[in-house]
């Protein structure tokens, strides 16, 4: 996720012991040596570009001179770290080489003139390199980490009396990933297979020092990014430690109030944002919440109760007097990306589907009087919701003023359960035959969607839904899950430009999570 | 010098006792914090472009965004590594800080456009640097050297919600000149006070592990610069340890025959250049007579006599029936930068003239046979010269099939001695007066008509030639001298742009040594 919304006299609290814990849980990266398959051509295909195979394999190129250009295919996404050895031809070197490396997950990024881009998202994260290497022959070892399958080189001179032949590219791909501990996969459907497939690179792509959002444009750790990978991860990586480790460090360093961020920086010190979601901050509920249900870490689950409680104190803060969230003109809730939608009724929801967890959590811990006090908010907030938000007429749940009827707000009173199951199903079924107001637009608001239909009992829509929208960017060539995909508009960029879109999201790996929770039985029925 | 002209069949040849006496000899830099001295503003100024102080004093930059410029002055042109410090300022850094740096001997490199530079100078040596700084706050260590006095920084971009503060920075200037070893200026003339100042900063900036050519674009050890430069040294920095060196390297690594190379690289491993020039090869001989001249090391001159020696042999077979050196079409001989100069004159007095010093060595080592031997070599091409380039109709000696005549020819028979000294003086009184043919272009021409003036007696034409030519030079701002000037093209360049152009060139140091050498006494004669 890429936004911003700063809060007022930011600071960050810091517990100490917490911040030890989740230091000592840094995983140690898995390193894998991975080799160009090939080189390509970058040439256009309809309104999009595509990569043309050239060359199967790749050990060293042609002698390059001034304007000599090579694209690279590393065979599938890559996150990691590129050398590789620049051999003179000709005379000794009398110049520098001076070389553009151009990296893309996709062919579009490759062929984009950039020098355009005025988007609000930094130009700093155009993957391009002009690098001077003053003595040749040289190994050259890029010191960034690069997300990317196309590595497109350019020689922009050497000298007259040279040429540089390139050769040894090796990506030393990074993760905190073991694909040694992802259990098989069972079902023989052979979409769901290559759904699985892509989620899993996806996941292990963003499973670095901690589960990252999308390791091409936004390393950072984001709370409701987190707690779908975190779900995903408990079915195929179970990585579990990272999942403590991230909420270690969300417990570690909060904002004013002890609220959650929306997201943290591990770099140069661990670091909370000044942006605050209100869905976001209640994530820390459900990912402590489905740490518990995956682990039976009772230690964690006491020590952290305290900072989800707290969410929940801040958010019951913003119940107006009808008990119905306060709706606000900022950025204040995500939801999903997608102009005009109002969060009113999706944040009502979200707090009410996390009061239930947190209900549960004090059970857990048996802490009667507290999961009463719960029961108790989620009643209000319940009832609120049924009498101020709930449109009988229209049956749909409406948000905001203008009483909106969007996608997200049914699909998340679904997830709150506020209705009764077969209401649910119905409400469902309405919204996909009437396709009333908001539509979705993010991956990880499909995610919620499948999980709705899921919860439904409507397993067989709910996989006709993912295959029909994960399965889309399978068809558009996708190696792994991307942060933005709009079937009525597939090339929709909220930033001025798809070639700073990801096409490595953690957000929309769950396909994997759907298939092994829900699907994963040896059958060919689906 | 940048040329080339490469060698057929070229194989270098290792003496490895004299490698390794060279690498024994490799000098310690010193190093020196340089820190800005102001900002100023790169603007327009005639055909050319000016730096106009805007602030004097330089600590921290105001908060900069995308398209943010500050343009630093470190107050005289530098030769180092250069760092800072970016800080945020706003929230968390949420993206790299994106950044130009560009490097500039002189206003122009800053202003021009070099994206459309076609000349045939790798465009690798435009001092541009695009960086990502992936984490701020950030110590910014650069890792190549530049060759500056203005810093231009341009933050391309960091991100909406931050921006960055410039700060600490400094230049760690590196030089093998030690400025404690140069002896006091004697003379009171300002203007001569003037060119040596320069002329100091010039080699101090030139002075690294060997003695470069330009630091700027031309790191190598080229010998007929290294000629100057170490004539220079004698009377200035007096590093003989570091001419000493040189002398080695280009004896240790040969080319094909034995013959000593234009010039050697240093990295990655000592190496002689493919491109041999026939006075460049002879030039050793004078390196080494001037060496031993200044410094009395018997050793180095009987172990390097030799190789000196060679380089005879090879010039002397190139000698025609007529005792001329055969004319070539290609770029044998350098003599002079400047459209259409005849090489065949000025290479036949190179010739005589370093037939001469090696007679000179030979006595030194008392080898009376071998004396005697060059004597004869003397009077033979010294014969052939009056026979067959001295033109007694016009009074000029000249050069090639089209019997040019040319500034370059009759400077260096006047240095050759082949006419008696008064001739030499009625010849360069004539040349002075009509002014025929082919002019001088580089200060390195320059450098050799100053000193045909200084021992032909005509110390007053010498020096008001200097201070026409140097002196102009300074007028025009410099802060070191240039590898190329031109008074009646002032803007021109041979390599396309004259941001390529070096403005710290070695063969321009020479002042110095004229002041020191035949200048320098307490008067204001002069």
């Amino acid at each position: 996720m890429a936004i911003s919304n700063k809060i007022e006299n930011f600071r960050m609290e810091v517990n100490r012991a917490f911040l030890t814990k989740a230091q000592d849980l840094a995983p140690a990266l898995i390193e894998r040596e991975v080799r160009p398959a090939g080189t390509v051509d970058i040439v256009p295909s309809g309104e999009d570009y595509t990569a043309r195979p050239a060359q199967s394999g790749f050990t060293r190129s042609r002698p390059m001179g001034r304007g000599d250009r090579l694209c690279l295919d590393f065979g599938g996404h890559q996150v990691g770290y590129v050398s590789f050895t620049l051999t003179p031809v000709g005379s000794p070197p009398d110049a520098p080489a001076y070389l553009r490396l151009k990296f893309g997950e996709i062919p579009y990024e490759l062929a984009a003139d950039l020098s355009e881009y005025q988007g609000e998202v930094s130009r700093s994260w155009f993957q391009e390199e002009l690098i001077h290497v003053d003595v040749v022959p040289a190994q050259v070892r890029l010191p960034r980490r690069y997300a990317f399958r196309y590595l497109e080189v350019t020689v922009l001179d050497t000298s007259p009396k040279y040429r540089v032949e390139l050769g040894g590219v090796v990506c030393t791909a990074v993760t905190s990933g073991d694909r040694a501990a992802v259990p098989p996969l069972k079902t023989r459907d052979p979409e769901l297979a290559a759904l699985d497939r892509v989620s899993l690179k996806t996941m292990e792509d963003c499973m670095q020092s901690v589960f990252e959002d999308g390791p091409k444009r936004d390393r950072r750790l984001w709370l409701g990014d987190l707690r779908l990978q975190a779900q995903a991860n408990y079915v195929t990586f179970r990585n579990n430690d990272l999942v403590k480790r991230c909420l270690y460090l969300f417990a570690a360093l909060t904002q004013n109030e002890g609220r959650v961020g929306a997201c943290l920086f591990l770099e140069p010190a661990p670091q909370v944002d000044d942006t605050a979601l209100f869905d976001y901050s209640l994530f820390f509920v459900s990912c402590l919440y489905d740490y518990y249900e995956a682990t039976g870490d009772r230690e964690t689950l006491a020590e952290l109760f305290p900072t989800a409680e707290r969410q929940l104190e801040l958010a019951l803060r913003e119940l107006d007097g009808r008990g119905i969230v306060t709706d606000r003109d900022t950025w204040w809730c995500f939801l999903d990306w997608g102009e005009g939608l109002n969060k009113q009724a999706g944040a009502q929801a979200i707090l009410i589907y996390t009061l239930k967890q947190a209900r549960t959590m004090a059970e857990w811990l048996g802490e009667a009087e507290r999961a009463a006090e719960y029961a108790a908010d989620i009643q209000r907030a319940s009832q609120a919701a049924l009498d101020h938000l709930w449109d009988g007429g229209r049956g749909f749940f409406v948000s905001g003023a203008q009483r909106q009827v969007s996608w997200a707000s049914q699909v998340w009173f679904v997830l709150a359960r506020v209705l009764r199951r077969e209401d649910n199903v119905c409400l469902l079924e309405r919204l996909m035959a009437e396709n009333p107001g908001v539509p979705m637009v993010t991956p990880y608001m499909y995610h919620h969607f499948i999980q709705a239909l899921m919860e439904s009992g409507l397993t067989e829509r709910a996989v006709s839904a993912m295959k029909g929208y994960w399965g889309e960017m399978l068809r558009e060539g996708a190696d792994t899950f991307w942060e933005l995909f709009d079937p009525r508009d597939r090339y929709a960029s909220p930033y001025g430009s798809r070639a700073v879109n990801s096409f490595c999201h953690a957000w929309s790996s769950t396909p994997s999570y759907f298939i092994r929770k829900y699907l994963n039985f040896s059958s060919n029925s689906l």
